[in-house]
């Protein structure tokens, strides 16, 4: 039987006390579009026994939602002190702003990836509607930097958002997002927008979400160049390989791989984020053009000659920069990367021996940081990379053979 | 005791018996150059008990292949049958040619990236040397699609060429490297370049390499493509992250550590491959500028006005044809990827507990095809994502929760 994932209502996370941590949101949260990031939300907040309520424009997706376990449906005249719009981009503006007018006591907050748009897009609906332009006080960008390859509230996670980065944009009662001062927003008489960040706030800590709170246009610019822009280059080098000869395409290694692998994400939703966020986007791949015309100007001099001045420093550079803004990306673990050594253990392709082999590690005391496997085809050997601590090689190394495993590099 | 990192001629590798067949690779194999590529052939010779020559212009080096079990160090009359010149690649078209003067029985191959400059070079050196221009017919250009982030002879493994392809460009007699017809080379007098193709064949099956047999100028346009741009792909995106603020740096998720990892390469070594492959690289690159250009285009007419006419169906063109590119990379397995369906598990950030999972997993007769592991930051849980094949998963969703597991998704 498989409670977990088909059965009502499955217990996809602990009960609140086992979350051993009072919520800090009082009140509903009223979550709107129940995909992956709403339902996800709604576990996460059920977890800690905060009342969840789901709406959904399809039926089956709030009851998809409400069966997994992330809330009951909304009924209809729910008083939220939070809602939660988690709609595809191109509609979440006209959804924030219809829920501003529905609930005036609430706080509306979103997970769409662009924030200026919306927030430009929430001002425009409401004054298109005739609402009390200020009700934008009341709304808080949001953007928590998660996801998964599947979608759908039957992909929801509780800990989809732990130890993640969730933007906040705090609101300043006029639309256009400018960076938000530090320790508080500026122009907020009797703190009404100070007070709406709050209450987002304690969303994003019951939901484990580490909030980095900045001004729509910081965040558009940092994710174009840590999001968008690497999704239009991983398109554009996976493009390259349609007419490649399918001989070329078998001499693939896993740079190929790792370059590429977000190529496959979905298009419908990248030609949304990348339309709203146009702008920022452009101006970061403008860079990068005149950076690649810089290679490839020295690329055509060395192909017409092997010896051109100069040509292969201009090359130097471009990977040098390259090196340099890669060392920038912190680690798994966070800004502050944990240094791990990586050991390669050869492994019988056979069950079991991935058990053995993790029980001989744990044994030894040895915590793993990471694993990587990689299979040889045709063979009946695999490769277990551990990644542990710098400690934990020399014991492995030296611990390991004696107990039957072959240590390869 | 750490035998097997430090100690001398360390056994790295099971001895020929236990390899269960014999080798193919008849007389000496003369490795010259002991890095990486070099001294991880030696090993696999070495475990199929062939005997192994090993040459380097440094003597500490030399002297590192050795103790690690690589083959014994030339002596000053070496008459091989094969020479493995794994040098860097700004050198290796000198070196294949010395050698070919040298040892005027022998096969030479090699390890280089490129393959039209390499062989280019050695028929210019061996006419400049005032050599016989017919020695070029007994070098075998070779590229093993192979490698790690560390380098050195202390890196090398017996496996590190276990199934990955080793591209072959059989000679013919005259520089240019066309492409070779199958079955056979023309214009072969005597057989004596398919003799020595067979030869290096030997030594790639005694590697346990998968030989991919092609012309260098196919070659240099397949690693072009699936190699070379990628890599200054990554190393552009990476460099846009050079003047950003902290706070955006900070934001990165997963899909921009894969875009850019292999950005952190040595730039040495890319200057050299960039440089002698020049003109398939910059042809690549200008296809994918043009490419870039026409997103750009779309991009800067969205900046201007959200609701640009064809704009966003220029956009969706270019992320489109990605994922159809991505689509025709082989995954780990090789060309005939094998499906999989990732399980996710919640597992306790302490030693053993991985072993217990992986014990469960193995008692429930599932092979794991993959693991990811992610810790949560600031939280004593970690999730094990476990790729298995699709008969397992529903197998440990039913079956892992009553043992104890929470299964996340």
């Amino acid at each position: 039987m498989s409670a977990v994932t088909d059965g009502p209502a499955a217990p996809r996370a602990a009960g609140p006390g086992a979350e051993g941590r009072p919520a800090r949101t009082r009140g509903t949260v009223l979550v709107v579009g129940t995909g992956l990031l709403g339902a996800s939300a709604g576990l996460a907040l059920r977890a800690r026994g905060v009342d969840v309520a789901l709406d959904d424009p399809s039926p089956t997706a709030r009851a998809l939602a409400r069966d997994v376990g992330a809330g009951r449906p909304a009924g209809p005249a729910e008083d939220p002190s939070v809602v939660l719009v988690a709609a595809p981009p191109d509609v979440t503006a006209d959804v924030v702003a219809a829920r501003l007018r529905a609930h005036p006591r609430a706080v509306v907050t979103d997970v769409a990836s662009v924030k200026g748009a919306v927030l430009d897009g929430v001002a425009a609906a409401l004054a298109r509607d005739g609402a009390d332009p200020s009700a934008v006080r009341r709304y808080v960008g949001g953007h928590p930097m998660a996801g998964r390859e599947r979608s759908g509230a039957t992909s929801a996670r509780a800990d989809l958002f732990t130890g993640r980065p969730w933007v906040l944009v705090p609101p300043e009662g006029a639309p256009g997002g400018a960076a938000a001062p530090p320790g508080g927003v500026a122009g907020d008489p009797g703190g009404a927008a100070a007070g709406a960040l709050e209450r987002v706030l304690d969303v994003v800590a019951d939901c484990r979400g580490v909030p980095v709170v900045m001004g729509a246009a910081a965040h558009d610019e940092a994710v174009a160049l840590v999001s968008h822009v690497p999704q239009v280059a991983a398109s554009l080098v996976a493009a390259r390989l349609l007419e490649a000869p399918s001989g070329a395409v078998a001499l693939a290694g896993q740079g190929l791989r790792d370059v590429t692998r977000i190529a496959a994400s979905d298009p419908g939703l990248w030609v949304q984020i990348l339309g709203a966020n146009a702008a920022p986007v452009a101006r970061a791949l403008h860079a990068l053009r005149s950076d690649l015309d810089a290679v490839l100007g020295a690329l055509d001099a060395l192909a017409a000659d092997g010896a051109a001045l100069g040509a292969r420093a201009r090359v130097a550079r471009a990977i040098d920069e390259g090196g340099a803004g890669v060392a920038r990306v912190p680690g798994k673990h966070g800004a502050d990367p944990v240094p791990v050594e990586v050991v390669a253990v050869l492994v019988p392709d056979e069950p079991g021996s991935l058990a053995r082999l993790f029980a001989d590690v744990a044994d030894l005391g040895v915590s793993v940081e990471d694993v990587k496997l990689e299979h040889a085809p045709g063979r009946l050997l695999g490769l277990a990379e551990l990644s542990v601590l710098p400690a934990g090689r020399p014991r492995l190394e030296a611990e390991l053979p004696p107990r039957g495993w072959r240590v390869a590099g």
